[in-house]
């Protein structure tokens, strides 16, 4: 089994490395980092490169890939190639992903039309607007694809894959494994429970986080 | 601020990455992935590489350590110069982290003796034979040192000191912003809540998942 991870400039990291980090302990997977060059390629924060080993050419026919999200989408948005891969690998895929503003090169790619599916909770309207159906789930499946929320959404959107992909057993272990016992010290992590003042200000871009 | 994560052969990815996509938010942060030489590392699956851009040597004083762990912490323990530059670094560290296995490392350099520590659930009895004193809690703090259970722990613990360091409404920004609402499909992951026959089996390595 071929998991390919794209990776493109101005990614967010933990889009890809949630899922990798699952995804590449199931017995007989095999993870594929893939982009345009190989090589390193730059993270949304400046500070981080991952390795893409694989250009897209020679990724043609990949049993699950994962499109992370970032910044950098909105550049990959009008780019043809990029779009065509995604069309080219979607057609013999089991299961087409997306983390977070992923979900919209999917759709910009023709592949979400008329399918619920979800994004970032900043990027919804933009889902609607490429013709997807938003759905606020934090994982979301519709036929072969499963879109996930925002950044570490990642990680809950790999487990359930991994039940489906390689039965509960195998994701339980995993969970084990990288010790997935969530204990955030706040509870802020959506829109409905995080307080008010700050959804409204990062709305608006009020409020500046680095870089 | 200087945030430097140290990165090594055979570490987790995960490890660094929720730490990083936390830290590298805060305004006025700087991370920086430093190893002993610069260049592309392999984590522990093999399947991927993260960029270090500037050698140990080159980071004399950086204000948060952060050591992941993984499978190649083993080998780390007896790395004279990593364990020296361990010692030197936090001499000067507001905050000297570790997720996962990377506390072993920081108890093989001397900074854990007789402190309250945590670390991946496997590695607990190693922590303690290297002088630190074992803790379940997710995130434990003695003093400057703040350590985290396993692998998906480092985003629990990075939002933690992000609110110790830079108050509490830029930590929730910063989990609304990852959309940290955290809902895995199981609810197993720790030794508490993990069917027991997945405990013994990965204890007693009769379960293997890839690689």
């Amino acid at each position: 089994m071929q998991i390919a991870i794209l990776l493109y400039d101005n990614f967010t990291a933990l889009d890809a490395v949630g899922p990798y980090e699952v995804l590449s302990r199931i017995p007989g997977a095999e993870v594929v980092f893939t982009a345009a060059r190989p090589g390193p390629v730059r993270t949304d924060m400046g500070s981080l490169a991952l390795t893409a080993d694989v250009p897209l050419s020679e990724v043609t026919a990949p049993d699950v890939l994962l499109v992370p999200g970032g910044p950098g989408t909105q550049a990959q948005l009008s780019d043809g190639p990029t779009l065509d891969w995604l069309r080219s690998v979607d057609a013999a895929t089991t299961w087409t992903t997306s983390v977070c503003s992923g979900s919209l090169l999917l759709a910009a790619a023709g592949l979400l039309t008329g399918r619920r599916a979800t994004s970032h909770w900043f990027c919804l309207d933009d889902l609607a607007a490429l013709g997807a159906v938003p759905d606020t789930e934090r994982v979301v499946i519709d036929g072969t694809y499963a879109t996930a929320a925002g950044v570490s959404a990642g990680i809950d959107l790999a487990l359930t894959l991994t039940g489906r992909m390689a039965g509960d057993e195998v994701a339980q272990a995993i969970q084990l494994v990288i010790e997935y016992d969530p204990q955030p010290p706040y509870d802020a992590g959506s829109t409905a429970t995080a307080p008010a003042h700050l959804v409204t200000a990062l709305r608006a871009n009020d409020l500046i986080l680095s870089p």
